[in-house]
């Protein structure tokens, strides 16, 4: 097997053979194919695809690549989420602590922003004190004592991704739904939940732009649980606009723990809790009632426990900005349109997210918005605040929110989109 | 200017800006691109393509990025020659000192082989003493007191092309036009030569199959080199059969020799004139007779200087193979077919080529045709020789050339192809 001929094989349109994937992909886990070829035939992958045979292959050899956990032994069934990206997107936050509030166990690996879409470690590590590298043990435990716990893949989980997420990073090669779809169910399949619900953004915020791709990497990823045992749905959400209120690191933290003390805004507590019924009836618990946990505290204190189980202290006060600015509405009228991408690219560059790995985050940067599409705006009243520490940015934040949201005359109709597209599964 | 974003563009079908194209260019040059995203870009050019304004502003970059030789003091006009490459295509060696007999001054900067196909530089190297490697002070001292230098390009001539042809034997992105045509013609531009003529290769010993395909390639590089001032023609000739009757270093000069003395195979010699013919008139020599160059001894007297000016021993005896293996033919009658690619193959295999660049090669091994196409063969006479120092790779050797022949009845009609198909420019 030498990896020219794969890489020629997949450049010139033919399909890989199970003995060539699992040869590629263990070879460059092991170092024996270099990094200038594996991104060579992941840019072929990319423009010629894999069909499903090869995606399931491709996925079982990152798998083998590393360890597998086992949940098995926990006297709770396990269920987890992922999501592929949005703005905005601290579904994580409230939800893993209500659906262990309702009875499931939730084992979350959970991974950093990058680029416009923030990352949940990120977002929970603007709590004092507050762990995401924890050992097996030290998971176990957590799990054990507040019913959910998000932190960091080990090193030993799924590592042919790790290297391949990287590699693709850097070389364009990330857009790519056969790609896309293996490197996250490698991952979940790996971790070893019993069930698990996707939530694939769809609109500007989102790796996938179009309905028709969401669902193709929806029903991938759905056909890769199921055959290896994993129960799996998947929910197509929309992405055009920011979820809920807040897109930056503490200020999605305390837009969560609104949701979790009952209230917060309408979009995301109706995606948390239609997440939450998915992993509850997955787990084969359909009759738990996920809006009661909200209302009477009980996941309020699921949160509480896991917070402090990881180091943090869930009553010290979370980070502020030492700068803000306001954007104003420039008319009087109902808003029509806030573009999701603008105001993730907003926040990144006032500091909530990162350009390469290795750069720290703002805890207290992002953006807030005084309005959402469909509400009522009124001209020279707040908008948006920009909070970052370094008002440097600022500049560079306002020139990615030029022509990102558009005003329309008070009566004009408007009908906000659903949060839930479609369902997969 | 961001690597990912040039990446991208293509990848998307995007047309690459002058802008985007310098600058990666010379980035990867610099080793401000990495490898691994450079080839991502290699593979997104090879299957998206580039238009002509895209290959003339890379292979102007290619060129920007080194030195540029210059030829103008001399007092003859320059001519050089270049094949896309083939099997048992020795004809740089009668053809340089055959032009420099007529009055043009041929700089030949050559490569060595990879793969089936060999190396000018290989087999010269397998004449005693003769040295590939000469400063530019050398390279002009052997052109003026020769007429002609065949000598390996030096480091500071399109270090970009070096750098991105290592990377894409590596990478399974050679087989793209437009990075053929910019990687061949950046060198020959740099090189300084006032015309050239591009021997073309087509057939199933050719990095071009078809003649649609060796078209591009051709009328490609015929544009580059007008466009840069440089006087262009290339001639499209066949490659389904070796050239001559050997395949192999010290076999090629053997043959060579022979046509210098006004003998050799009737393709060699046709092929040699027809190329000698071009470059004399692009060189504004028309009315030179390179047939009487050959007839009469000019030619032989011009290698002769050539050889001992760098170094070799024009008189010295050629090495020869310590083992010898005769494939006898399979039936009587013609012989309709002898696949260029399955001697090319079997040539490598005994030693004559590398697999990698830092690879020796063993100047005796070959392959020795005994019968071209067209020829009569006897059941059980020679067909082939095959030579090598190490005996035990003729096995791998005759795989290589299990189909590679085909014999029909004497009586069978058969008509040889041109040695030239086509002329474009």
């Amino acid at each position: 097997m030498d990896v020219i001929s794969v890489i020629r094989a997949k450049r010139d349109r033919e399909e890989l053979s199970d003995g060539q994937i699992d040869w590629v992909v263990d070879a460059y886990t092991r170092g024996a194919v270099a990094d200038e070829q594996m991104s060579a035939l992941a840019m072929a992958i990319l423009l010629n695809g894999m069909n499903r045979r090869e995606i399931a292959r491709w996925t079982a050899a990152m798998i083998a690549s590393g360890d597998r956990m086992d949940f098995s032994s926990l006297p709770r069934p396990t269920a987890d989420k992922h999501s592929t990206g949005g703005v905005g997107d601290k579904i994580t936050l409230p939800l893993a602590p209500l659906v262990a509030a309702c009875g499931a166990a939730v084992p979350q690996l959970s991974g950093r922003g990058l680029g416009h879409t923030g990352g949940t470690l990120d977002k929970l590590e603007s709590i004092p004190g507050w762990r995401a590298g924890l050992s097996t043990a030290e998971m176990l435990s957590v799990l054990g004592s507040a019913g959910c716990v998000v932190c960091a893949a080990g090193d030993g989980l799924a590592p042919a991704d790790r290297k391949l997420y990287a590699l693709r990073d850097v070389t364009g090669t990330v857009e790519s739904i056969p790609l896309i779809a293996s490197s996250i169910m490698s991952k979940k399949i790996a971790e070893g939940t019993g069930s698990l619900v996707l939530d694939v953004k769809v609109g500007s915020g989102a790796f996938m732009k179009t309905l028709a791709d969401a669902r193709e990497l929806a029903s991938t990823m759905v056909g890769l649980g199921t055959d290896h045992g994993v129960r799996t749905v998947a929910l197509l959400t929309g992405m055009d606009t920011p979820l809920g209120r807040t897109a930056g690191n503490a200020l999605e933290v305390r837009e969560s723990l609104d949701v979790l003390a009952g209230g917060g805004p309408a979009d995301v507590v109706d995606l948390t809790l239609a997440l939450a019924r998915e992993m509850l009836a997955a787990a084969g618990l359909p009759d738990a009632d996920p809006a009661r946990a909200l209302a009477d505290g009980s996941a309020m204190d699921a949160w509480r426990r896991m917070i402090a189980a990881q180091g943090g202290d869930p009553d010290a006060p979370l980070p502020t900005a030492r700068e803000r600015h306001t954007v104003t509405a420039p008319a009087t009228g109902v808003l029509t349109r806030l573009d999701a991408y603008a105001v993730g690219v907003a926040a990144w560059r006032l500091g909530a997210g990162r350009a390469r790995k290795e750069d720290p985050v703002q805890a207290a940067a992002g953006v807030e918005l005084h309005a959402k599409p469909g509400d009522r705006v009124t001209e020279g009243a707040p908008l948006l605040t920009l909070h970052t520490d370094t008002p440097d940015r600022i500049p560079s934040a306002l020139d990615a929110l030029t022509g990102a949201y558009d005003t329309a005359p008070a009566d004009t109709p408007f009908t906000a989109p659903p949060v839930v597209l479609e369902r997969v599964g």
